[in-house]
């Protein structure tokens, strides 16, 4: 038997939860585990519900004029006070994926190179291609991109535009680049002069009682890094809001365009908005209950996968994000994976969506279902890949 | 004596009305006609207050979930329903900029041209150039751009990304074009194969009883036409929400790039917030007080300033928007007149900002100002210039 979907049906708003309103809705029957999203109950409709008016509220019309175009102070200051640079350090941007377009007009034009990880975030890479950057790919292994493989890429005569990485809770990977690590891919970039682009859009959570280690931003003081914040994990995409860390010349550039001069803050409202709840604790106290609701559906779906596959898979357990990477064999197919997944009535996302051509590599999502959910999926994945094994 | 300033210094929330908050604050002691803002007391404050809980609790958590790409279907039916065309082609921005910023990354490229008029909004032509489009003017008489013209400009071999037109309530100039005269542009783009980027920010904003005529959209039912609205001027600019009207399979191009790929809608919560108001009739009776309280700014700096100046300076009464538009005559230079105005306490934005080269021009906002400040201006200007004129 199924455990209940509480991801839709069981919500009193099911009837919104259809294409037309939302980007995208789980096929009906399966089990997803594919997209990068929150299951519904997860998202911070209780805490932002009272928040759009404390912040007209507090700041009356200001916060329905033009906004500062590096956004507004109140939400710069307290972004500034929490990642230890100042605000003139921060720049509010509507989300991860509007900060990255901007900075590919900003400092990309076609024909120019991005470097990027060799598995990486799809969609950031779209972004890239959109803008016509051609893209030049690196290796990594278990603490992400090899210092010595950036210091070749970055040797190959092309007008680099900036390298974009993801050093914390790497999407798909799941990996965690250490210290020493952050270090040597800094000084490769310093000594090449190509900045940095970070995206650390999954850095707020981690699933054990350590932090991660410090941003790339954090140890250049900023300097040659562009550290990508988002709120899209942490409370909700469909508010649109995110920031970025930056040296101040570079936010005096973005901010002198004409889509900041003419629009001003790119949300300004909804950044008043989220300045209400970080400003009183409420942030906090939410992160470390979202922490533990991923942290138990990790643990549910990785101990589930295990039981069920023995050591046939490499699942690694990550630190923080929304997925667990699985490595299989060589000489298993990822479309027969995905095939018998499908007959099972369980959603997984291919690796080489992700660029991944190093083996065989599955990810799957734990942040949109329960853990009931999350173990009758493991469950399903377990038999149909044994069954696909003894068939093929 | 001047009239008390009640765009800042008696409202409630004056501590935050400064730099690091809203954009740009009037420099103290003057009476500021620059910007195209609103006077605080017009920003709907009280309309937007009680949105998104209300929006929360009809959408509950798909209002925080990354939206349709194109937009959540409730606002674009809406939408649709207003503006006279099916929701499919309809698509919600983050604004006319953010917008503009789209289509100029998804049409245009490094070296191709977008035509403008000769006189036009100054922050697009820097959104243009910021993406390395080339501009190519067309002259304008009193309906806006001449088809004449344009057609030369669209013969040169010119690699044409899009022609940006502002057919009613122009900013600066106030023009409206009529209906044959819209006809006509609409068949000139037609036979050049180019698109219309029709920027439609202040359509709403008609001043009279009658409205404007209809958009170069609905007269071309979007074919070829990309129709830009927004609530910055009818609600407030810290919202970040507008839309844009186009055939569906130019929505399906823009939707499919990888910052809507990866983020979905552009301002999800917002929009839901918005259809709200739309929704129950409220955002009409919102327009119909604007635009009383507009009208009624207007008319009284018109006949202030024809009281005080005469015949020497040619005051165009516009039919919508925030601006009236001046033409001198061409002898005057437009440094003094801005000097004249600056030692009055009086700021105005010079006609030269907006590419203007064919005489004298200023635009004055009446939009900033309560009715007793801007005639206290339109005294204040007269006596400056009347001075300046004698002491050339």
């Amino acid at each position: 038997m199924v455990p209940p979907d509480t991801t839709v049906s069981s919500l009193p708003h099911a009837r919104w939860w259809r294409a037309g309103v939302v980007q995208a809705v789980s096929p009906p029957g399966v089990i997803d585990l594919g997209p990068g999203y929150l299951e519904p109950s997860l998202l911070a409709v209780d805490e932002v519900l009272p928040l759009y008016a404390e912040a007209l509220t507090e700041f009356g019309p200001a916060a329905l004029s033009y906004g500062h175009n590096a956004g507004a102070e109140p939400l710069r200051a307290l972004l500034a006070a929490r990642h230890g640079c100042t605000a003139e350090e921060i720049m509010v941007t509507a989300g991860t994926s509007q900060a990255l377009t901007l900075l590919c007009t900003a400092l990309g034009r076609p024909g120019r190179t991005a470097v990027v990880e060799h598995t990486c975030y799809d969609l950031a890479r779209s972004i890239m291609t959109d803008h016509g950057l051609r893209l030049r790919e690196v290796d990594a292994d278990s603490e992400g991109v090899r210092p010595q493989a950036l210091d070749r890429a970055l040797s190959h005569g092309d007008d680099v535009a900036f390298v974009y990485l993801t050093p914390t809770f790497h999407n798909p990977t799941g990996t965690v680049a250490g210290v020493s690590r952050r270090r040597e891919l800094l000084a490769v970039a310093a000594r090449h002069g190509v900045p940095i682009v970070e995206d650390d859009a999954y850095a707020e959570l981690s699933l054990g009682r350590t932090a991660p280690p410090p941003s790339l931003a954090a140890l250049a003081g900023r300097r040659g890094v562009i550290r990508l914040g988002s709120f899209a994990k942490t409370l909700g995409p469909g508010l649109r809001l995110g920031w970025l860390e930056a040296e101040p010349g570079l936010i005096d550039t973005l901010t002198n365009r004409g889509q900041l001069v003419s629009g001003g803050a790119l949300n300004h409202l909804t950044s008043l908005a989220v300045a209400m709840l970080i400003g009183d604790g409420r942030y906090d106290r939410r992160l470390a209950w979202l922490r533990e609701q991923l942290r138990l559906r990790c643990e549910t779906l990785v101990a589930a996968l295990r039981a069920g596959l023995g050591e046939s898979v490499v699942i690694d357990r990550p630190a923080g994000g929304y997925f667990v990477w699985l490595t299989f064999d060589p000489w298993r197919s990822e479309e027969s994976l995905l095939a018998a997944a499908e007959r099972a009535g369980v959603v997984v996302a291919p690796g080489s969506r992700f660029g991944s051509a190093d083996g065989t590599h599955l990810r799957l999502a734990y942040s949109l279902n329960s853990p009931d959910r999350l173990a009758e999926a493991a469950a399903r994945l377990a038999a149909a890949w044994r069954n696909e094994e003894t068939l093929r």
